[in-house]
């Protein structure tokens, strides 16, 4: 798994170059052999477990359990909910055989013709169905709820373009499914989610992320209410980050789920749903890091710190060694993960270059002049900055440097994505705007015409309906293109 | 979610049936609409979850990595080591279409004929096959070796009698696949991880199992060496708990995978690959549990303790509620993982019998008298002893007692299991002893006739040909079947 470090296409020549290249230089996926679905290799797989770690906490916290539901849906299953089916029938993997066998005549292997289910499966594009027909039999009384389940899982959507991470034919998520007896209570929970996203985008992942609720023609095909969390990129475009939907009582009407309120009166069940998959860790890549390769926030990198010795032979190494163990088990107590690399079959040239693009977020180096003077060389991948500092104590520097490269990656980016951020009211304005990228905050009339003209246009779309925003975003104006009267300004941007 | 006391069938009329009713009533799992898949519910995905995270602090401490590799096998790939397929073929789900629409004629929604792909993919019933079409591009020389790599992942083989945890046509496990430089190399990796499983079901399943090699008529398809935990179930029947295999270059030959060694010359890549799956909740749950519902092992439990109030009002109830958040906090902060139950609800003797059914291995209640004399009663699950202690300290006693649940039962399933365990000489003694149930240490001449006219004749298997064995089963001897010559005795049970 040798690592290629040159070559690495600049973000001004060509963005999206950029973001494939590192995604397979950086050693965190590659495409397989099977279409539109990447190999996650144990660099990104180990950003995306530490990922899992902390949400599943906080879903822990906020008093959600897991568990686990099949990964095929039967066909009638699926086109119960007629909304639902319409927005996943186009994309999905289909199971229709359960066996292969020897084909006579040719020799070859073949799917054997008598092997034909009855009704075909569908790979899960998404649970609702599945475990709505569950909850039916869990759910008889108010006491039965509320259901707070959380699912991770992989999930299969036949997409034509792809791109690892942002968007994979299968992709890995979670997937949260509740139930509840008041409409109120379903509601509370689809933003009480999307809070929780929302703190894990910014404290984890240092990636500030816009709240808000999606027009009718952008919700998730079944839902009242499609909540959501969009980040901007460095090239301008917004990426949704995560969904949490309130899906009214569309499922269990579907699969017949009603329950005896505390009045003893039948009611249909209130649901929700929210996720968030590996395309997260696109989003992390393409906030921060640069054209010397990632920038990872030090709270999802797999390793937080290198110490890399220089030596000029063994018996120097010796001592470097030595020093170097008081380190890394002082840092390891402290609970910040090291990895100290003096293979001898790379060169230091060689490792700086590699950890850098790995996007290990400090590098400790470690050399004949550092063991006379008690020092050591300290650098931030975040600005690169280099500085040498004592040896006594350096641990409490280095926890105190990963915070504020957390801080700091985060700054940075909520002040590009401040400043690309555009007020704009004129329809011509909007065009030239949006070939230059950002977000857009602009009037819209509330029509999902007005709404699919901008989008074909412009291809720009309405990612969200801001909960937060200024006084004069609040007040009323007119549609851009229109000229219809608008309740608010609507956050507008090209997206992934 | 109503849990349901009464009425769990006794092991000693039906063991089966106890095993069934019991995955169901302790809320573990329950089948789904998906023919042989289950739905693995909170409370078993817990214990799953607790598995889950223990095992993987044993890989990673051996050195390995996660990554994910795709649910989808092109035929092509899957069928391309002869053995392989012919092990996995029948039984496998197969993906033949992309799409679904709505027929025109029946207003229908039906699988689209205009979609079908060309080449047909297969749900992974295991993943050496894509596993290694992709090490191929990541091993040049002898530098890129080992590679350690281990995959949380689901799996799919179309069963046809599925139970519970035990056998079902989806299932959750864990599989490692290992590139390696030598042969020797490759087969170290395999014991070693067999070892790794072998601690953890003992050391935290507390399930005591036997070590072993399969015979070549139970080898894994396309290994040349799977090494295996057996362990005994209540009923008499063995339960294979995990394998490891050693692979030999049989998938690097199948897939071309060759690397420059360190004579530069090219040689095939040595191949193991190790799973165990969710059938390990069935093993814990066969191997403890008795006839008032689950019995779990401290180390894997997801309560731990669990304390319930008796009080006849409110105020007492307060008082209760004070004295119970000390314990609470102090047990928490040992990592004990506990609940306090003071629900209302639910009456006293519901709780009890929940738990119990539950197999949370300490139950404390607090009531009016023990209040007055500063005592507090503790059962423990696995002897159902009942027993008032000083509440003065009493998370120390927690602690203890909870290490001493642990070990008790260990003990008591070596007991059991080597009580269990029948040396025979004669046929006729086999035939009769094996309906008694029990693991056989008998001579086998070493041919697969043999071992297949025995499972013919009495449904027994070769469960494995143990690692460690006493002097006298190690000395030669004659099959008890053909007559023919014994190098040694060999353990055979009716296996699961």
């Amino acid at each position: 798994m040798a690592v290629e470090l040159k070559g690495l296409t600049k973000r001004s020549e060509n963005y999206s170059q950029w973001y494939n290249e590192l995604v397979v230089k950086a050693d965190l996926a590659e495409q397989s052999a099977v279409r539109g679905c990447m190999v996650i290799k144990p660099y990104g797989y180990a950003i995306w477990e530490k990922m899992q770690r902390q949400l599943d906490d906080m879903f822990k916290a906020t008093g959600h359990v897991n568990a686990y539901f099949p990964l095929l849906i039967p066909k009638s299953y699926f086109t119960r909910e007629a909304e639902h089916v319409a927005g996943f029938a186009k994309e999905c993997a289909v199971v229709t055989h359960y066996r292969l066998k020897k084909d006579e005549d040719s020799n070859e292997i073949i799917v054997d013709p008598d092997a034909k289910l009855e009704e075909e499966y569908i790979i899960r594009p998404t649970s609702e169905t599945i475990i709505w027909s569950t909850y039916k039999n869990w759910i008889k009384s108010y006491r039965d709820l509320p259901i707070l389940i959380n699912q991770w899982a992989n999930v299969m959507r036949w997409e034509m373009r792809t791109r690892p991470f942002l968007r994979t034919s299968e992709f890995l998520w979670q997937e949260g499914h509740t139930a509840h007896a008041t409409a109120e209570e379903a509601e509370e929970e689809a933003e009480k989610m999307l809070h929780v996203y929302g703190e894990f985008a910014e404290n984890y992942m240092a990636v500030p992320v816009i709240r808000g609720v999606k027009t009718a023609n952008e919700r998730f095909a079944g839902a009242l209410n499609t909540y959501t969390i969009e980040g901007l990129m460095q090239d301008g475009k917004a990426l949704q980050c995560g969904t949490s939907h309130f899906l009214g009582q569309n499922f269990a009407k579907s699969f017949d789920v009603q329950f005896l309120d505390q009045n003893n009166k039948l009611d249909y069940v209130w649901a929700t749903s929210w996720g968030v998959s590996t395309r997260l860790v696109g989003a992390l890549i393409m906030t921060h890091s640069d054209d010397n390769g990632l920038v990872l926030p030090p709270n999802l990198a797999p390793i937080q710190v290198v110490i890399v010795p220089i030596y000029k032979n063994a018996e120097m190494l010796k001592q470097i060694d030595t020093k170097v163990e008081c380190i890394v088990n002082t840092l390891r107590n402290m609970d910040i993960s090291v990895k100290y690399d003096n293979a001898d079959n790379r060169r230091p040239g060689f490792k700086f270059a590699d950890y850098e693009l790995k996007g290990v977020p400090l590098r400790l180096v470690l050399g004949g002049r550092d063991l006379e003077n008690g020092t050591i060389e300290v650098m931030r991948r975040d600005t690169l900055e280099k500085e040498t500092m004592p040896m006594e104590g350096i641990e409490t520097k280095v926890k105190d440097l990963l915070d504020d490269i957390q801080k700091n990656i985060y700054k940075k980016a909520v002040e590009f994505r401040n400043s690309n951020i555009y007020k704009v009211d004129s329809y011509d304005e909007f065009k030239a705007q949006i070939e230059k990228g950002g977000m857009i905050l602009a009037h819209w009339d509330g029509t999902t015409e007005t709404e699919l003209r901008v989008k074909d246009e412009t291809k720009a779309t309405i990612r969200c309906i801001p909960f937060e925003a200024d006084e004069e975003s609040l007040t009323p104006g007119v549609d851009m293109l229109t000229g219809k009267p608008s309740a608010r300004r609507v956050l507008f941007a090209r997206a992934y």
